[in-house]
């Protein structure tokens, strides 16, 4: 019997942790995190496991964890089914995951995972966990939650992400344009990485966008005004956020 | 000059609160909250009040701090307009709070808004202090958001929100039945005292709930399964903890 906690770390910044991820951090004995590192030199991989180790460095209070990397299957981009492709690559990260399980933890140890934001919005990893728990591994799983970039969005911008009674729709640059109606309310748009809501200009001249990058992190970036009239900007700013720091991670909300 | 904090302190629980609320909570001079109790014996002010008292009790290391309770100005509920009775009843309390801010606080002073969940989703607090600041009070703004009950009901349940790349729409009982749609994904359903969702049965008779009240406090309550299955156990359970501590608060997901 194993125990496995999957944590929300939010940002990565130890100020946005919540003191129960905090008190979790500290129970885990092996930390077991997916590295594209092997495959590519990939300047996200690199950074953002130097975040997570010092945020374990920043509230872990003893030196009894380990960290283990593991290779993470390339996904298949080649594949005829976004969807299929997807559940294909969670399969071969179950199976990793498992040996590493089998391998380095004794029984009774508790396996973390640290997961950027919630792990509620747009992450693979309780999926992943409850496919090894299905094939039979003898588990027991924890979930706490944490801020996901989108309310620190909301909280840099001073902003209340619905109007007065109003709905909030979360959903992927990928769909974006398709399912976007003003019915929606504030629409908020994650995993975007080319500022799709720019196709949106010509027939919604009203729309406003509240917009971040690199949330929590010292490179922050914030812009917000009539899409029409910021969507240049926010171009710029994303290429010389890559340009410097190798990669731009950022999320926004189209508001009326 | 002062610094009004708008801090999300998720369930109340003091483990739900960010590192960074914590800090926040602990530079408040005054704390302003709107109680209903003055026009109503009602159990769920009451209740909150206790819970409140409690966190700040358990987070805030000195006792330098005041809680300044006002009364609630009641909201108009006759109005033909919703919107408009909400914005009246916004006016209202932001003239009352600034009575407050100038008899209690001195210049230099920070003022502290408690705010269940997160500021972002389905709260006021932000729209009364912008009007404050509007109206010409000299206020620096800053915001700490908080796990909404919505993030807390994903972690019970260890559930994703979204399916795979698919969309989250987050809305109010008063929407639900209006709005309802499959291609809205994954439906989030706030401030919802009726169990609107009970008009979805025949429609969508395979439509899963994943249902929670009370969250993060001692008299949680966990319901998943077929909502035609488990609706009548929800309401079941929903009378029982009201007619045992006078009130329940609830949010469910609506899934595929």
């Amino acid at each position: 019997m194993i125990t496995v906690l999957v944590i929300g770390i939010g940002s990565s910044s130890p100020g946005h942790l919540t003191r129960e991820a905090v008190a979790a951090l500290n129970r885990v004995d092996v930390f077991l995190v997916a590295d594209k590192r092997a495959r590519t030199d990939d300047p996200v991989a690199r950074d953002l496991a130097a975040l997570r180790s010092e945020l374990c460095q920043a509230v872990i209070s003893h030196d009894d964890y380990r960290v283990i990397e593991v290779v993470d299957p390339p996904r298949d981009r080649e594949t005829s089914g976004y969807r299929e492709a997807v559940t294909d690559w969670h399969a071969r990260r179950a199976r990793i995951y498992r040996e590493v399980i089998d391998r380095e933890l004794p029984d009774g140890g508790t396996l973390g995972f640290l997961v950027w934001g919630d792990p509620a919005f747009y992450d693979s990893t309780l999926r992943i966990v409850s496919q090894i728990r299905d094939a039979g591994v003898d588990l027991t799983i924890e979930v706490f939650p944490g801020i996901s970039s989108f309310q620190l969005l909301a909280a840099r911008h001073q902003l209340i992400l619905n109007t007065i009674g109003g709905p909030i729709h979360v959903t992927t640059g990928r769909r974006l344009l398709e399912e976007f109606s003003p019915e929606l309310g504030t629409v908020v748009v994650m995993l975007d990485g080319q500022l799709t809501c720019r196709g949106l200009v010509d027939d919604h001249p009203d729309l406003k966008i509240a917009w971040g990058a690199q949330l929590g992190l010292p490179d922050e970036a914030l812009v917000r005004g009539r899409l029409a009239d910021v969507v240049d900007e926010i171009a710029e700013l994303r290429t010389a956020i890559r340009a410097r720091r190798g990669w731009v991670m950022d999320v926004y909300a189209l508001l009326w």
